[in-house]
Parts: C-alpha cells; sequence; structure tokens
C-alpha cells in the first residue's frame, strides 16, 4: 500500500524495530503523525544521538557512552568477582535480581562457529587479560543455558584452569532453553545463589 | 533501572509508539544498538523528515506531504463521490477492499463532546463548502460502527439534507463495535457494496 513517499519511509524504517511487522509499523506510523508529532521528533533526536554516542564500556564491554559504564566505575562494588553474561539485557535482569555486587563482563553474543562468531568476536582474549591483571578471585558464568549458551561456558572455563580464579556457573533454576531477560528476578536471585563451583 | 543517560533516553522516547511498554522499548532500544544502527540512524532520519514534512491534504484532510493527496489529485477517481471516514488508516483499509474509485474526506477524529472534539475540529464546515463547491453527487458515510462514529453519521447526515445531495451509509458487515482498519477487506468489499441510501 503507498500512502505518500514520506510516510511510505517512515513505515519501512519502523519495521527496524523487533516485533513490528508492516500492520504495527503503520500504527505508529500514523499514531505520532495524527497524535504525536513532539514524541516522533523526540524519538528522532534520541535515536540519532544514542546510536552516535553509545558505545562499549572498555572493562566490561557492555553498552554505555562513557569509556567505562557506571557498575565498572563504581568503587563500592567488588571487582574481584566477575559475572559473564551474553548480553547487556542480562546485566539489566540480574541488576534487578538486587542480589549481585561484584562487576560484569559482556561478551555481546555467544560461540556460535556456524556464524563465524568465535572468542575473538566475543572478547575471551580481553576477558583473560583483566583477569590476570586485576586480582579476580571469581568468574560466575551466567551465559543462558541453550547449547550456546553452555558450550560458550564450557570454553571459557577451559582457557580459565591455568589462572587459578574460582569459576562457577549460575544454578540451574533458570529454566532450560530459557532466556535470561525473560526470567523473574526470583528465580534470578534463587539461581544466583545457588551457584556451583565448577572449576 | 538506569543503564547510562543516552539508552535511559532512547528507552523512554520509544515508549511513544502505542502498544510499546517498557521491556519492547528496552528490548527495541538493545536490538538497534548492539545490532543494526544502520536502522537505528535511518529510522532516526525517515521521523524527523516525516514529522517535519507530512500535512494534511488541502481537498481531504488526510496525510500527506504535497498539497493535494494522490487520491484527490487523481483525474480518473470519480470527483462526484465522497467517503467520509475518521482516520486515514480507513483510507488505506477501503482501498485494499479495492471496491472504490471515488475520494476521500478525513474527519480525523469524529464528534466527542466529552473530549471538546465538536463539528469544527472534524472540518465539517470544509466538507459542506466542498459538496457545494464541486459536484458531488453522493456522501458515503463511512465512520465506525461505534456510538461515536454513528453520532458523527447523524450529525452529518442533518447537515446534508439540505445540500441535496445523496447520502449514503456503509453496510453493516463491518461488525458493530469493530474498527475499519482491522476489517477484512471481503467484508469491506461487501459493506460497501451493500451501502444503503439513508437521505
Ligand atoms: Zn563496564
Ligand atoms: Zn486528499
Amino acid at each position: 500500500m503507498a500512502y505518500s513517499p514520506l510516510i511510505d519511509q517512515l513505515v519501512d524504517a519502523l519495521r527496524c524495530l523487533p516485533g513490528v511487522g508492516p500492520k504495527s509499523a503503520q500504527r505508529m506510523a500514523f499514531h505520532l503523525l495524527e497524535r504525536d508529532r513532539e514524541g516522533g521528533f523526540k524519538l528522532a533526536q534520541h535515536l540519532e544521538q544514542a546510536m552516535q554516542g553509545v558505545n562499549r564500556c572498555e572493562q566490561c564491554r557492555t553498552l554505555t557512552e562513557q569509556p567505562k559504564c557506571a557498575i565498572c566505575a563504581n568503587t563500592k562494588r567488588d571487582h574481584e568477582t566477575i559475572c559473564v553474561v551474553e548480553a547487556p539485557s542480562d546485566v539489566v535482569a540480574l541488576e534487578q535480581s538486587g542480589q549481585y555486587r561484584g562487576t560484569y563482563f559482556v561478551l555481546m553474543g555467544k560461540l556460535s562457529p556456524i556464524d563465524g562468531i568465535g572468542p575473538e568476536e566475543i572478547g575471551v582474549s580481553h576477558l583473560l587479560t583483566r583477569i590476570q591483571q586485576q586480582q579476580v578471585k571469581e568468574v560466575i558464568l551466567a551465559t543462558n543455558p541453550t547449547v550456546e549458551g553452555e558450550a560458550t561456558a564450557y570454553y571459557i572455563t577451559a582457557q580459565l584452569k591455568a589462572l587459578g580464579v574460582t569459576v562457577s556457573r549460575i544454578a540451574h533454576g533458570v529454566p532450560l532453553g530459557g532466556e535470561l531477560e525473560f526470567v523473574d528476578v526470583g528465580t534470578l536471585a534463587h539461581a544466583l545463589e545457588g551457584r556451583q563451583v565448577i572449576a
């Protein structure tokens, strides 16, 4: 369906958002144009600023516009414990559980040879360097309990063996095949509490 | 939950989209930041352009960046028949039915005294002027079959009585309480076909 070029382009562009099909994209475009131009302008501006300004934390690789994210920059956090997760949304989920006072390392992915994602792409050498340079005592592996998440945890465990740190895996309690960010905070708190030393 | 100011602002701004709660806004922001910056930049640009450039058709009031929309500007359409709808999305739905060759008048709302929306806000005088100046023969009222949509159709019918045009109401076939834009094209085609003269 052709509206007018500017509207067509907006409907098209909205489809880059996850979960937005042609019908919802049209609803969104008309909603903004008919009822919330100010919201539309603000969204344009904040999109532009975030796409431009947000990079990765130089210590934990999560998304932030500062050189170091707020957690890495916080001297009250326990910097001797690192929790390894797949994505920034997992950091959010774990923070919401309120059970964790350590720091993070965000892989920004998981090992997936079929997609060409190897140890370098998920920053494993960066993690190893950080563990050696700082006095890290424990690494908690909180990758998702999926086949690829488990393989990633297994690979990192093998790399960490020689470094003399305690390596633990987040407790099962997170449902198998599930994704951290969709688990309720109670389950997450429980899973962290019940973590087991695996190396 | 606080990420970093630029990400917080983006998550917040995404909530101006209809049907987007805090959880989906977060997913959208992370998706763009982690995997589709180009899509994010493009969306920012097309939002800006559309919010800036899209206005209302001077003849039918629908959304367009031209003085007249493509339908009003099309001399092959039947300009002696006007279909009155509540919103631009209704034009899209009726066009998709493929049954209509006339033009439109888009109220951009419906009578709703409680919200301060009277005849002037929905452009009734503009519609009357157009009917008098052009040789309009039939006005099809295709407001939604809701209480307010029916009241709007009733009011417009009363205003049109003195003008000597045929006034018809879209056939019931559109489910009562339903909204045009969510009705399948077959039902819409049928409803147009079975319209009845009411004045
Ligand atoms: Zn960090
Ligand atoms: Zn028009």
